[in-house]
């Protein structure tokens, strides 16, 4: 048993981990590769990501020393689907001399389990997009929001640029004065916090200044966002409270009322120290107080979990999780 | 003075509309030309439906006695700023064989002299976009929101076709039954009211069916959300109730409190007698209980007012107006 690996990737938009993990929690290598996903990079491009992330972990590991794998990401369903992607990921685990089979799952799932070892919970997470997703035995089940910029994600990142852009260009056709979150944006957008004689010339810059670019990028504003709630703007703060009221909303469309399952936080806007975690927590908390709220972790550390507790001579997945997911919370 | 004529023009994205009345109403012709916006169009292509539409109108009338003209388009000041856009539009005005000036005034003026002679009040304009402009002195003035659909437009077509996918992307993901307003957009969208056994699967299908086209378009969907509500289905009056707040609200932003000068609704979902119509004017009445709310009519002949005014021999524009533009209400 001490001889046995594993490997975990967490395949994201920007980047691609891998992890290689002995049975007894020593981590062997860690791997990065670039951003892998299929739908966005397309097969083969991901396939070499993967490649690169899987060589890093596996540097100096005898590749048949690895007995389980599993591969996390986003709409992890398509590539199940689609047979020249999963014969593109095919190639790239025997490249890497891997002779085990692995598992595919979603990226929500993979944040869920490295958060907790329960096999029924909750996962909220908030990026740039955000999903909320219930599960039952280790697997997605229901699905809420995700929707996309255009239709959903509400209360993520991007939401949270365009509300403040939205109520920054409200206080300007009322001819207000922009608060200090406004006049971060402005600073941001135009590079200078100062409002034209006309304030209507700085409305029309500001929308020609968003819309020059892709409607998701409205997603780096966030941060703004956020800093200005950690000094305490109302204006910030108020923002913060609605898009927790629009995560944890989602979430209730998917998990019962009553509910005492864990629900992991994760994504970007969720997993560090913000103030957008702690009004989630505060909210999720008001909707299901005997819940425990945990913390997304080492994502590839995660997916090396799932793919270790399927192992024959694993008797004990929860003592197993302890040893492989750095602990969060 | 009864030789005079006087010719006004309603350019929008679909067509451009001309009238040529005398000082005493007589409408000598009417013409119509394809979309005519130069930012959308190109200067050279919007000159020359503004050419068509003018010939139309001009038929049979020496252009010799046209001695006033203005052009109403949205982006008006974009013309005004542009050399090329102002010398395209002066070669059609001369190829059509007029020798006076003319005017150019945004098509939210041109709205809003179409629907009252009052020189100082509100026009608020909800179509694809939605727009709210303070008139004084019969210029405009300050203006809330027209911000596009990324950012702004709220209560608009735009927002009533996303916010009543939204509703129904909710529902699925509550495994909740669609309603009627539902079953029509997944009718619409998808060719069935049918929801799949995994209803994610209908989700994705939707939004797939969204994204596939520009996100304007999305406007479309506009008037299924008002046919719903005519025949009294909750979420769909609930839809029509918000949009109404958000026009309303947009329109507070400019217009003072108390403010009796009149408040002229334009843009097709408000010109008509649709349910958004009524609950604007049920919610501007209880903002403004003393102003009278009117309907836009005819822009072509708005904007014929607006130039006929200026004449020297005109001494009682508002007499005028009930002789130059048809009454809408």
């Amino acid at each position: 048993m001490s001889d046995t690996v594993v490997v975990g990737l967490d395949v994201g938009g920007t980047s691609t981990r891998a992890t290689a993990l002995t049975l007894a929690g020593e981590r062997l290598g860690t791997g990065r590769g670039g951003g892998g996903n299929p739908t966005s990079h397309g097969a083969d491009r991901a396939a070499a990501e993967l490649l690169t992330a899987l060589r890093g972990a596996l540097a100096g590991v005898d590749p048949t020393r690895v007995r389980a794998g599993t591969i996390g990401l986003a709409g992890a369903a398509r590539l199940l689907a689609d047979p020249a992607g999963r014969a593109a990921f095919d190639r790239a685990w025997a490249e890497a001399g891997l002779h085990c089979p692995y598992a595919v799952h979603g990226d929500a799932l993979v944040a869920y389990a490295s958060g907790t070892a329960a096999p029924d919970g909750t996962v909220l997470i908030a990026g740039t997009g955000a999903i909320a997703a219930q599960v039952r035995d280790l697997r997605l089940d229901r699905v809420a929001d995700g929707h996309g910029w255009l239709l959903g994600d509400a209360g993520s990142g991007f939401w949270l640029g365009r509300e403040a852009v939205r109520r920054l260009l409200a206080t300007l056709d009322s001819a207000g004065t922009p608060g200090p979150l406004g006049r971060r944006l402005l600073t941001e957008l135009l590079g200078t916090a100062e409002v034209a004689a006309r304030p209507r010339d700085t409305v029309d810059a500001l929308i020609q200044a968003v819309t020059r670019r892709p409607p998701v990028e409205l997603a780096r504003l966030a941060p703004l966002v956020v800093a200005a709630a950690v000094e305490g703007e109302p204006e910030a703060v108020a923002l913060i409270e609605r898009a927790a009221a629009h995560l944890v909303d989602s979430a209730g469309r998917i998990r019962p009322d009553g509910a005492v399952t864990p629900i992991v936080l994760g994504g970007g806007l969720l997993t560090g120290d913000t103030p957008l975690a702690a009004a989630v927590r505060a909210e999720a908390h008001r909707h299901w107080p005997d819940a425990p709220v945990c913390r997304a972790g080492d994502g590839a550390a995660g997916a090396a979990w799932l793919a270790a507790r399927e192992l024959p001579e694993v008797t004990d997945p929860v003592a197993l999780h302890a040893l492989l997911v750095p602990a969060t919370d």
